[in-house]
């Protein structure tokens, strides 16, 4: 027998979600039997209208090629000029959506309510499933509704188009079709190479990085990938398997460490999670992701008891500036902001006495951030917090001098944090969080905070 | 190294789109370490009420699987009972439609219209794509819809959950997610039984005839897959090289004819097209499944010039009974029924005297069958004929006797057709089709038509 | 990225792995280019010259591929004269023979040993090694060494030419080599077809049965494979999980039996293994398979105990009919033959009052059988008892009408054995059976000989 | 279905491919059912013997696993005892040779010749064999085979012990067994790391400049692989499409250069080959590599005319020194050594003056040393050059300043030559080559060779 029947079935998707530039050249052996004219010279405009008529449905396939054929050329105006036809041109129609109302408002029957259904979705969603027939259609619209998100500062209407795409990609991006992949040494080389680009939190400086990330036996990685886009990871997350919950990075990314067996291990860190695709923003994967994750380790590794996270605090940095910045205490009257005198010099961490003076007073601070601040929606004002506290996971420490990097120092001030995603509590933990924004934390974690407040009530911090 | 990374992916795919019943395999594993506690004993109802609140995003894989086992295990009396919640209970909420309308209606902001778009979608097509997130939810959605279809008629509401079905699948099966797959004496034995078991036109008498379909070098067979179904063919279609466009399926199908080498062939028989999914009517591959064969065909055996059908009539034999028995002449003032007698005797293709006087008549009546007969919506009566003509093709020929099978004899009066897709007219004729309603046929159809209608008015065909 | 690593790796072994045939096709395009004129017209006889001498070094790939394709086009006594051609022209040449052991002779060193290894190897081994240079080489030779296998018969001297291909083989099928591959039903149909004509024990009746072999989930089948033979199975075994070693094919086999799950089965029984390949014979691939099973059943199914087979004893048949006939008590002095009156009425089984009869008598004779009965070489008469035994396992139980089909009945007069695989004690056995000829039996078994022929001296069994 | 026959089956070759020290991972689940209790504490040496013994037969991989995880754990002391093991107590028994000589002297019978061979093949051929039973063996004896090649120097007898392997190696090896894989920038990281770590020409500097060997369209690399190491390349050659004959490293290796498209190319040059395996000294991969890509790339790229090498000189600069030192004139009598002075200055080919000086003399010193020059056999003096002209190349056009790297002009003073691998005179080149010595040349390189030589005569090159 010559191949695999899975073989070449996976070859099948694998060509057929590559880059537009290639297809051209299965054009020429088509054309000798005199196939696909569609009309040379015609614009984008009439295409991506003739994609949506009735010669749509005759030759879809060579109209939404030659669409994005025609897309991947345009000028950045012309590109432009053409979302604006998309929000306008392939907007509902007002009267179609008047005069479906009123049928339904006088019957609302199923079959009215359907029409109503039908005359309400933009006739550019069925345009965006009409450009996904051509091989690589799937990968061209996650690139445009990139360029679309950037131009929304711009051009407000564009946000209904990107919203369009993103209803589509809910479904099409559906955790039920995505493939959870391990990433290793043995990982083909263009894949690693985006996952040194896309790592977002503790960048990676080159291979020999990569490698101490990927390599050790202590060391996981693991990306979901969607058969359309199959050598572009849509989020990854980096692992490490230790014996005890990490204080800092710094331990955990440290060259020439001793890796541990894997066998001996009692927890699973992860300690960097990141998106890959602005074109998809808006859709979660990295709350599938780690629980995939957890499965996993749960069944090879049987030793592992312990799931946490090694996780920045992005937003603490700016909000502890404001804090020291803030004649009235920024929120916390009797706070002495001069305690948090020298936050701006650098290197203050390798100072002894100052970090001495600092550490009671941020942890504190840093408790009542993730305790007590909210944002508009009454959530938490970190970012990362957010997500962790959504997913169900519970704030388990805070660690001092966790990121000493620059970046770990200007963002967060050298905190970090382990977030705890202990299975039996996830989903309580999850519900109390959204439904009323209940902030599950350790007891250690609270003692801080009441600390804090305790002191800063009897003047204490202020001291 | 290990394994390989596209092997591993392709795994995980297969792994996630297999029976629902295999998953229990996972669950003890995960249990150890408190994973998935979701409510024992909690009812389906009350499970997909939770899936589509806040527990679901914490935990949507763990619900979702509960669910569908649950969904699994229900008598048919309580299937129609969940069929009905979530025809009733998941469907959009009338005041709250009313109130985005009111609010659309009173500034018709492109975010107004979002909220209306969000208000008038059924939210169980959010619990459709939750579903979806458990391994084997697409299998279980595509059977879900099957039961629906079949319930339709009995309780016709089930129409709008079977129809927000088919608007999800027309984004999942996107001809863009599908993965064309030749079917050869080489593919897995599972499959090879389903393409037995599926085949719709000319049945399939075991193995052994099936190996005569896919081994010849002459034969050939595709499919169309999808990665959430990656064993379950969606569509296939059975081609036979040839030097000649056939004149009968006897010729086609003969056992002990000699094969002929493919790069001698000039032409390429699409003699069998079927439908494998009951749960996905409505959403149309064939048109794509048709048009990509050819495209490989061109590529891989550049002597083909020819690509045409031999297909039945499925409609005919009914309609001609109709005409036979209608002493107004069904239509046609001046035709003598009597021409027609005998056609009820078994076996009368087998008499040369017979079969000489019918030919003439029988051939005009098809050929008025194809060009002046109409539907409610101006379509041919034939729904194979609707297929064809509608992708592009155009009536070729009417091949006398060309299925003397009693099925043919029954259904198609003994007639089979050649669709011809002549590359470069089937946009043009798909066209005048869709707009008009032009039959595309070939000039000698339209001389049997000719021919025929003259002879009427000249009383030549009553003699 | 387009394809796998791997996948295109494997591709490649698939493809050179194939049959001559289908080489033809890649010659055109490289002969563009004015590569491999090899002299049009050659002979075999040259040809197999050219590729022993310098131009095969040159051109070994492409001369390799001629010899073949003249091979597969010889007529039956063109091919008989080619093998005298091997056996005799590319013998070992006495001369240089003579010349390298008179230097042996002379001064032992290392070299003139290898020098002497040199000369003693027949050139024939150094062809073959070339001729496997081509595609669908390693398949050619095999296909070779059957058809001399078929001649040794008539033309001794092709044994030598035979002896050296098994050297051959002996390296290239070193189990090192071997894949052990599941056969399912999802197995390729063209694999699955050839288990159903390889099958030698217990015929498998078509698709059917094959599957009832295949799909239960208390069923599993096995095979070894080659990378070079990639679609050939060389050996396979039939496995039934069970909770008791069964006492006959009959409830192994029976249709319509309800499946055990495999969580359940404390018993893996063996009841069928099948050479696939006669060009092989002498290559030794059971005991290897056996024990692989062994060890992957043993890691995916942690309630197995047991290992043992379901065996036919194909001599007992003809020597039971030896004791029946001869007067002189076939060495059971006292042994009273009108005991087995009877046996070659068709259907003796049915008749519940002969079998009662025969049963102890036949059993003790079985028991002695295998216990008493030696060969020239000291060794059990019974070809499959040679098998197991020299595998390290024991004769555990003997079955009364464990194989009621005619094939049964006739070869094994209706009993069937049980070798047990006591993982424990099989190099113990290994080692008393290959150095003393000690037949390992179970308790019951040794106690049916002790009550035969404590029969036969008080003349019990005579009564 | 779950998983693809054939993805599993490459499984399992490339597990059992693995290396040793993973295989422990599977022992703990058998030994659970008592399997394997091969004696404890036995060495290496008593488990070689046993391996070879009926012992052997029963349970050889498990014995060959503890053989080869013994000898993974020796010291060098004992390893280098382990190998006079083999070299004294596995080599052919002296007295059984000479009886099998008597009997074959007697009556040179097929079947004595038989027993002779038997008598003079080294027992630790079969012992080696036996070793390849175990996962990992493969790889085990090759690099078995490196530490004995390295220790030949000290030790002569082990000569033998690597023959033996050798020999066993030229079977296992053999072409028809490889994969040819091109390797691109989807290769798995793990292998990319070892083309740079084995290129042995032109020195990989990091990721970067591998990235510009493999993934422009104008580039090509292709390797060996066996089933047996699937993640070790045997050998791999660099390949640059261009539409000239380079005359230079530099331009071929330059960064930022302009990719060519590959269908306007019409040369495919070799530029870089590096064996990869020095356990594998002894077995020719190159012929059959080089040979292999040009099928291939013929058949991928209709465009393409001619296959040309880039090769280093290596042996030119040493023999350079030398004609330089000699006062005779080193075999050129006449020949004005003064013409090459200030050779050994560094950078002297920066030195616009000093190369139009030296390099006429020296085009033609290096015709003379391809042309002339011939060692103990009869050869070319240069290794790369012996190589290719035994493949049937032709020496066309030796190119001044060819590589100006430090080991360039070190080993080739600068030069660099291109071999033409002319598909139609490759075989008349071969033999030609391999019976008289002819080493073919373009006309260009014969002229330089006479206009030095004619010089020499008329003093001209003196003057």
């Amino acid at each position: 027998m010559s191949t695999s029947f899975f073989q070449d079935m996976l070859g099948e998707i694998a060509e057929r979600g590559r880059s537009l530039l290639e297809r051209s050249a299965v054009v020429p052996a088509i054309s000798r039997v005199g196939w696909r004219s569609p009309a040379k010279g015609a614009s984008i405009d009439e295409l991506s209208r003739a994609l949506l008529s009735g010669r749509g449905e005759a030759s879809g396939v060579a109209i939404a090629r030659q669409v994005l054929d025609l897309y991947a050329a345009l000028s950045p105006e012309e590109r432009t000029a053409f979302f604006r036809l998309l929000a306008r041109d392939f907007a509902p129609s007002p009267e179609r959506l008047r005069a479906a109302w009123a049928q339904y408002d006088a019957d609302p029957s199923p079959a009215h309510l359907q029409a109503l259904l039908r005359a309400v979705e933009p006739p550019r969603q069925e345009l965006f499933r009409r450009l996904n027939l051509a091989p690589g259609g799937t990968r061209a619209l996650v690139a445009m509704r990139e360029k679309l998100l950037e131009e929304v500062g711009r051009e407000e209407e564009f946000a209904s188009v990107a919203d369009d795409l993103e209803h589509l990609f809910h479904s099409w991006f559906n955790r039920g079709f995505l493939m959870m992949q391990r990433i290793t040494w043995s990982t083909p080389a263009d894949i690693l190479e985006r996952i040194i680009r896309y790592e977002a939190v503790h960048t990676i400086h080159g291979w020999d990085e990569l490698r101490r990330r990927v390599q050790p036996p202590d060391r996981r990685c693991y990306a979901f990938f969607h058969p359309s886009l199959v050598d572009e990871p849509l989020i990854f997350v980096e692992v490490a398997l230790t014996r005890e919950i990490p204080h800092s990075i710094q331990e955990v990314l440290a060259d020439g460490r001793e890796p541990l067996a894997p066998e001996r291990a009692t927890t699973a860190v992860f300690y960097s999670i990141s998106n890959c695709q602005p074109g998809l923003r808006g859709i979660s994967f990295g709350n599938f992701l780690i629980k995939q994750v957890v499965e996993d380790l749960c069944r090879d590794i049987p030793s592992l008891k312990t799931f946490v996270t090694l996780s920045p605090i992005p937003g603490f940095g700016r909000w502890l500036s404001r804090v020291a910045e803030d004649p009235e205490g920024a929120g916390f009257p009797g706070f002495d902001r001069g305690r948090l005198a020298g936050l701006d010099e650098p290197d203050w961490h390798l100072d002894p006495v100052r970090t001495a003076e600092l550490k009671p007073v941020m942890l504190g601070l840093a408790a009542a951030y993730f305790l007590r601040m909210k944002n508009g929606k009454g959530q938490p004002l970190d970012p990362v917090a957010r997500f962790h506290l959504g997913n169900g996971a519970r704030l388990e420490r805070i660690n001092w001098l966790g990121d000493t990097s620059p970046k770990g120092m200007r963002e967060g001030a050298g905190l970090m944090v382990n977030y705890l995603y202990d299975l039996g509590t996830i989903e309580a933990h999850h519900e109390a969080y959204a439904n009323q924004g209940v902030v599950a934390a350790s007891g250690p974690v609270q003692r801080q905070l009441r600390d804090f407040e305790a002191g800063l009530l009897e003047g204490r911090v202020a001291v």
